[in-house]
Formats: structure tokens, C-alpha cells, sequence
């Protein structure tokens, strides 16, 4: 058996099997990475289904319950509740394990976690960038992380080996690995996701309040642009809820330069100066080339995808 | 033969032969639309490319050439220029023909179209709400307008067999048509379309301007939510720059209201409000539900679409 075919860990523990949770299940077996994977949701349904899919060999509804002999334990709950989430498994990890998350914040995720880890557990923030809209057991599957970054988060004094154990296992879920420190992370995902989503969040609000445009005309001229936001905007409203509380700093940063930017764009269309507006558009149509280019989206147009059944997915 | 496969037109001639005007073509070839199609470009290569492509039979450097004998006349310049073409074209147009425009603002157009039309030319404005981020005439293809939305805008005084024979073109070309005022056309594409690529254009240039995030981080990441705004954001400066232009009032509006409602997010970030957050994220989300049932959009997971060559498309 090549090492690329050996089984990683006997035990992972996913503590939430949502979206990310269930997709790394699916990754994880189609690798043969782990001899068992286990599992705990407080939700019922959650647990049923989990255990229906075959996500996990069983379901528990305490966290503590599941982690007990895992060598790998795998936080998939919204970042919000990992502190306690913390707190009640501390005490039940045994030495050598290695605690990771999937939180879309990690200097938050750090001051919640880090705490309750005792020595001997080798606790290494993470967050594999890659995701769809839907959530819940049913929603993950195997190629989420394919050739998608996973932003690891050690410090000084995280032990060498267990980090790159946590890289390798990543690796074979098919994602690329980056490293970079807790407070930087937060600061480069506050512009390439959080504030995406928050303006994403707010655009379809703002449409569903207007009183001369009604709903059904969002709704059939969506395809206009204002379709691919609603995209984004349809991401679970919890987890993004626990995003925005836990990268305050950055997040207030971010969207300050964006308003001003924005009202840069605003003035220069009331005073009809056609000259900036071009400028800077065609500026931000280059960066969509070095994107292109960068591997992380495709050339092809994209001219609306297709509603189900009526024809080939563009 | 069946109405449904007879040739409607002599001779159309297409003024601009870009990502519209180049799929117009392919769609009526499609149906069978014309026996006859002639196009204008200013610019000499595009004259050369769609000659070459086959999209029209004679590709002429002024408008006022292509529209001589032409019974529909379909005006796909960006709207800036439209008045001047209307005045250069109005001399040679012969009576009874329809001449539309696609262009996505209709105020404007009619202000600056309508008073060069001569007596006996029907102009009635149009807006087929597809489109891809990419231009020019290799850009088209038939499938662009399939069960995509075209809103024409006629008047009062619009003859009703030429309003008729013109629906049936744009359904024949796969659109669904609707009818609605100029001015209602440009609140509701402010919103739907105009706005929402005002704010991708603002967001992709903010996280240009970081300093503390590089440009190769923000692409690397750009799975995280960025990706789509850049998808929107490569759209034809040109093009927008006359949008926005054009339908100042209705895009100041929407944007007054936007940075409201942002700033109310902002707030609730900052002092935070989670349960004010988790509120309208959750309504946004019942948004999308909404357009995933008017079939304008699939409920299929977006994991990204893969770079080319490696794997099929989501």
C-alpha cells in the first residue's frame, strides 16, 4: 500500500455534519483516510439522517460522546457555539489528537477554542474556501474541496508533525494547502468573502422593499445580474450571522473603503463624468482576467444557467 | 409551410455586431428568421470577423449603407451613441419598417432615437435581458435569449401589427416578451441589473486597493464569494459607462436606498445586534427560494465551476 493510500487516522469525529461536515465525510471515505467516522449534532433529524447517508457509523447527540478514542476531531459547527463546543470536549480528548475547524473566522475560533485544549492535543485552526448555498447532511459531497484552497492557521508553537499530518489529510480531500497566521486570514476572507455576502445579503433586501418594483419583477428580471447575487445571498443565515459577530475589526474595515469607493462611483454618475466610470470599470475587468488566469474560474460564458430539466447546465 | 417557420423579415440589418447582435443573428438563423442579414460596424475588424463568421452577409462601415432595404433595423451600438445613429440612419429608412434597439435603458433611447425616426418608420424600443460577460461578434451564439425575458416598451401611439410582428420575432428568437413604459423599464433594470453591477464593479476595484491584502490572495480566495462579483464585473466598460449615464436618476435612487440598508447592517455589526443580522439574512434567503421557483435560476449547488479541462462544469 503506497502512502497515498494509507488510512490516516482510525477514528474522525465531525462535530456538526452539515454542508462541510458531510462533504468531508464523502472525501474522506473516498480517500479511505480514516478507518471510522463518527459523529455529533444536537439536532435529531441531523443525527438520523447522518447515520441514514451513512455519513457516519453513528450519530451522537453530545459532542463529548463523539470524540472519545478519535485521533482527529473536526469542528463543522457554526463558529458562534465553538467555545462551548470547546468546553465540553476538552476534558474527553485524549493526548495526540489533532482539533481542527472549519470556521470561516480564526482569531475568534483561536480566543474561543485554544483555551479549553488540554496538553498534548495539538489544536490547528482551519477553513477549506469552498462551499455552496445549500446546507444540511444531504447537501455535502466529494468533490467540494477538489482543487480548492484550505487555509491552515498554526502558530509558533504548534507541533511540526501534527501540522503536517492535518496538511497531508487535507491534501487527500482533494484541497490545496495555505498557511498564514489567525489575524491575517480574517483580514484577506473580509474582502473576498464576508463583505461579498453581506452586500449580497443587503442587495435582495433592498429590492424587496421597493413599493414601484414589485417582487415578481426582481424575480423575472433577475437574470439582469441581480440573479447571481441572490446566489450567495441564499448561504445559511446563522453561520453568517457568527461570521459578521466574530471578524468585527476587519469586516467594519472593509465595507468603510467600500462605501467610499462607492460613493466615488455614485458622484461621478450624478455629475455625468463618463470618464471615471470607464476607467474603473475596465480596471475592474482586469482583475477578473488575473482571476481567470489563477485557475479559479473558468473562461466559458456564462449565460444563466438553465432551469432544471429544460435544457444542459451552462 | 406553418406561421411558425415562415421567413418575417426581407433583410434585417443589425447596426453593431457584439455579443447581441452576433446572437440575433444566430438565433434567426436558427428560425429562419430572414432571407437576408447586413450589419454595420465602425470599427474594421469587427466588419472582417463577422463577415468571416457568416453572421452577415455584407458588414458595412456606415449604418446609413446597411439600413437601405431593410425591414427590421435592430440597433446594437451602445446606448451613448444611439442618437447619432438615429440621426444618421432616419434619411434612408424606408416606410413601414421596424427599427428596435437593445440597448439597458429605455428613457433615454426613446429621447434619443424617437425624433429622427421619419413618418411611416415604427421605432419601438426593446431590452432582451440576457446577455454574458463576454463582447464582440465571436462572443454570440443562438441559445443566448432561450427562455430569457426581451421587454419592449411601445407607446400609445405604437402601430399594434408592427408591436405584434415584433413580439413574435423576439419569441422565435426563444425569448418570452413582456411589455412595460420606458420609465418603468429603467427602475426596474436599476435594480435588477444596473446596481448590482455598479457594486461588483466598486468591490473587485476596493479589494484592488488593499494594501495589507495582495492581489494574489484576493484571486486565490476569490472562491469564497468574490468570484461571482468578478464574473459580473467583467462586463464591457464602454457599454456601462452609457448605462449608468443614462438612467442617473432611477440608479441614484437605488443606490440611496442600498447604502441605507447598509449602513443599518454596518450598525448592527458593530454594536453586535446578531439577532438584527440573522433577520435579514434569513429574508434574503427566502428571496432566492422565490426565484428558483420562477425557474429563472436552478437550485443545483454552485461549488464553483471547475478551470477548464479539469472535470465537467457546475
Amino acid at each position: 500500500m503506497s502512502q497515498s493510500d494509507e488510512v490516516m487516522f482510525e477514528r474522525i469525529a465531525l462535530i456538526g455534519v452539515g454542508l462541510i461536515g458531510s462533504s468531508i465525510s464523502h472525501a474522506a471515505r473516498r480517500a479511505n483516510l480514516a478507518s471510522d467516522i463518527v459523529g455529533s449534532s444536537a439536532t435529531p433529524a441531523t443525527r438520523e439522517k447522518a447515520e441514514a447517508l451513512g455519513l457516519v457509523s453513528k450519530a451522537f447527540e453530545r459532542a463529548a460522546d463523539a470524540v472519545k478514542d478519535a485521533d482527529l476531531v473536526v469542528l463543522c459547527t457554526p463558529v458562534g457555539v465553538l467555545g462551548k463546543v470547546a468546553e465540553e470536549i476538552g476534558p474527553h480528548l485524549k493526548p495526540g489528537t489533532i482539533v481542527t475547524d472549519v470556521g470561516s473566522v480564526k482569531a475568534a475560533v483561536v480566543r474561543d477554542v485554544a483555551p479549553h485544549m488540554p496538553e498534548g492535543v495539538h489544536f490547528i485552526p482551519g477553513h477549506p474556501i469552498a462551499g455552496t448555498e445549500q446546507s444540511g447532511p444531504e447537501a455535502g459531497f466529494a468533490e467540494l474541496f477538489d482543487g480548492r484552497w484550505c487555509i491552515l492557521t498554526p502558530d509558533a508553537v504548534t507541533d511540526r508533525m501534527a501540522l503536517a499530518k492535518l496538511e497531508t489529510f487535507w491534501q487527500r480531500l482533494g484541497s490545496k494547502v495555505e498557511l498564514m497566521s489567525p489575524e491575517h486570514h480574517d483580514l484577506v476572507l473580509a474582502i473576498t468573502s464576508h463583505v461579498p455576502h453581506l452586500i449580497a445579503f443587503n442587495i435582495v433586501n433592498t429590492a424587496a422593499h421597493l413599493a414601484r418594483v414589485t417582487d415578481t419583477e426582481v424575480i423575472k428580471f433577475s437574470a439582469g445580474g441581480f440573479r447571481d447575487f441572490t446566489r450567495i445571498a441564499a448561504s445559511d443565515p446563522v453561520m453568517w450571522r457568527d461570521v459578521f459577530l466574530n471578524n468585527k475589526e476587519a469586516v467594519l474595515e472593509m465595507l468603510g473603503r467600500f462605501s467610499e469607493d462607492l460613493t466615488a462611483l455614485q458622484r461621478a454618475i450624478r455629475y455625468g463624468d463618463g470618464e471615471t466610470l470607464e476607467r474603473l470599470f475596465a480596471e475592474a475587468r482586469s482583475i477578473r482576467r488575473g482571476i481567470i488566469q489563477a485557475g479559479q474560474d473558468t473562461a466559458t460564458p456564462d449565460f444563466g444557467r438553465r432551469p432544471s430539466g429544460s435544457g444542459t447546465q451552462s
